[in-house]
C-alpha cells in the first residue's frame, strides 16, 4: 500500500495513477475505519474484536474508493468523504458476515482468512453484523463531516438505508437464496444483482456526490447513472471470476456459485457473452460521465478496473 | 383493543384511562406499522411476509407507547410520533428475531406464535431482521414527520443507532451470551441489562421528546432520567415474570432464563428483593418527572404498569 498521503488533485490518466489512487483511497479508508470502529478495549471486547476482525485489513474497498472518486469528481474533499466511505464499508462488511453464515451461503473463507463465524462463533458473528449496520448509521448521523448540512446528511442516510434494506441489498440476498437450483432468465438474474450488489455500489457513488457542496443536480444524476452501470458490471465480472479465478487469488472459494447451482452470467450467456456484457456496461458507464471533466477520471479508471480485474 | 381514535389530550389519571391510553397507542402504532412496512405484494414477497409476520399483531408495544407518552408530555402530536414509534419497534422486533435464532437463544415461541425462523426458515429470519434494522433508519430519514427540522431527525437517528449498536442493545446481547453459566454480581447484571434492554427503552423516551418543537433542555433531560429508571425496572420485572409467570400468559417460554442458567434479579436478590428493586426504580422514575405537569401522567402510569404487569 502506498505511503504518501492522498493527493486527489494530482492524479493523471495513467495506469500508475490508478494504482496510486486506489492505494491512497485504501490507505485512507483503512485509517478512518480504525478510528471510527470501537477499539478492542471497549466493552464488550469480544464483539468489538469480531467487528474489527471482519472490517480491517481486508478487501479491495471498491465501495469506499467509489465514494472518494465520486466526491472528487464534484469537488468534495477530506473528512466528509471518510465518514461516508466508512459507513458504506460497514454496511458491506456486515452483509458479508451474514451472507457467510451456515444458514446462508455457509462460507468458511472470506478475504483470505476464516470468515467471521469461523473465527468468533455464529452468535458473535450475527451480532457483529448487526452492530456494524448500526455503526454505519451512527457515523452518518454523528461523526464530524466537516460542515455538511443536516438535510444532506439525512439524504445520505435515506439513500443508504433504502439501498441496504429489503428493497435493496437484503432483498437481493433473499432473491438469491430463493433462486438456488432454479432456472432464471437474464432479466431475473439482472434484477437479483441490481438489488444484491448494484444498489449499494450505486449508493456509494451517490453518497460521494452528496458530500460535495452545492452538488449540481444534472451532474449528480449523471453520477447516479454511472453507479447503476458499474454496479451491474461489477457483478458480471464477479461471476466471470467465479469461473476463471482460483481460490487463492480471490480470497474466497472459487466455483462456489457453480457448486451451489446458482445462476450466473457465464452460465446464461457463455463466458464470451458475459465478457461482452461487462464491456457494454463499462461503455455505458463512461458515456454517463461524458459531461464531467478530468476530475471524473478516477471514476473512468475504476469502471475499467472493474471489468478487467482478476481478483 | 379500543376502537376510538387516539385522543391524547383527553386522558385523566385513572386506571381506565391507562388502559385506554395503551389501547389507543397500540392501535395507532399498529396502523402506522402496517402502512410503513413494504406490503407482501412487493418483491421479494417472502421476505416482506416474514417482516410483517414478526412485526404485526404482536407484543405490548411498550417502546412505541413510551414514544407517544414522552411526546405527549412535551406537547408533540401526530405523524412525527408515529414515525419515531415505528422506527423503535422495527429495531426491537429485529432484535427479537435475531435473539430467537438457533445460534442465539434458540426460542421456538415469540409473542404467542412460532418465532420467525420457525415460520420462515433461518436464512429468511436473519434477512428479515437485517431489513427491519435498515427500515428503522429509512423511516427516520425519509418518512413525513410533519415538519420536524433535519437536525432533530439526525439527533433521533444518532440516538437510535447508538442505543441499538455495539455499545447499546447488541452489546448487551453479547454480554448476555457470554454470561450464560457464569456468576455475575448485581453490578454486572445491571450493566448487562442497561445495554440489552435499557438503552432502547431510554431511546424511545428520548425520541418522543425530540419530536416536540423547541423541547426544553431541562425537561428533556428529566425525561431521559425517567427513561433510564424504567428501562431497568422493565428488566427486573421481566426476570420476576420468568419465575412467576407461565408460558401461555407470557407468549414465550417461561423459565427460559433459569433453564439456560442465566443470571437474573430473583436469583441474585431473591424474589422479594427483586420486587423491592423494581419499586425503587419506579419511585426514582416518578421523582425524575417531578417538574413535569399532568401531560406527563401517561409516563407515570406506564412506570407503574411496568412494575405491576403480569405479562
Amino acid at each position: 500500500m502506498a505511503r504518501q498521503r492522498l493527493s486527489l488533485s494530482k492524479v493523471t490518466q495513467t495506469l500508475t495513477d490508478l494504482d496510486s489512487f486506489l492505494a491512497d483511497c485504501q490507505q485512507r479508508v483503512e485509517a478512518a475505519l480504525r478510528q471510527f470502529l470501537p477499539d478492542t478495549d471497549t466493552l464488550p471486547t469480544q464483539l468489538h474484536a469480531a467487528m474489527r476482525y471482519a472490517v480491517l485489513d481486508g478487501g479491495k474497498r471498491i465501495r469506499p474508493v467509489l465514494v472518494y472518486a465520486a466526491g472528487h469528481a464534484l469537488g468534495a474533499r477530506g473528512k466528509q468523504l471518510d465518514v461516508a466511505a466508512c459507513a458504506i464499508e460497514c454496511i458491506h462488511v456486515y452483509s458479508l458476515i451474514h451472507d457467510d453464515l451456515p444458514a446462508m451461503d455457509d462460507d468458511d473463507l472470506r478475504r483470505g482468512k476464516p470468515s467471521c463465524h469461523k473465527a468468533f462463533g455464529e452468535a458473535e458473528a450475527i451480532l457483529a453484523g448487526d452492530a456494524l449496520q448500526a455503526q454505519a448509521f451512527y457515523l452518518l448521523s454523528h461523526a464530524d463531516m466537516g460542515g455538511i448540512p443536516a438535510p444532506q446528511r439525512l439524504a445520505m442516510i435515506e439513500r443508504l438505508a433504502l439501498a441496504s434494506g429489503s428493497r435493496g441489498m437484503v432483498g437481493g440476498q433473499a432473491i438469491d437464496l430463493a433462486a438456488v437450483g432454479k432456472t432464471l432468465g437474464i432479466a431475473e438474474l439482472e434484477d437479483m444483482h441490481i438489488h444484491k450488489t448494484g444498489m449499494l455500489i450505486r449508493a456509494a457513488v451517490l453518497l460521494g456526490a452528496l458530500c460535495a457542496e452545492n452538488a449540481d443536480e444534472t451532474l449528480t444524476r449523471a453520477l447516479d447513472h454511472y453507479g447503476k452501470y458499474i454496479g451491474l458490471a461489477f457483478q458480471v465480472q464477479d461471476d466471470i471470476l467465479d469461473v476463471t479465478g482460483n481460490t487463492e487469488q480471490l480470497g474466497k472459494q472459487a466455483g462456489a456459485d457453480r457448486a451451489l447451482d446458482k445462476p450466473t452470467y457465464p452460465a446464461l450467456l457463455g463466458l464470451a457473452g458475459a465478457r461482452e456484457r461487462a464491456q457494454e456496461l463499462h461503455s455505458a458507464a463512461l458515456e454517463a460521465l461524458s459531461d464531467l471533466d478530468e476530475n471524473a477520471d478516477p471514476l473512468r479508471w475504476i469502471s475499467q478496473y472493474i471489468v478487467e480485474r482478476s481478483t
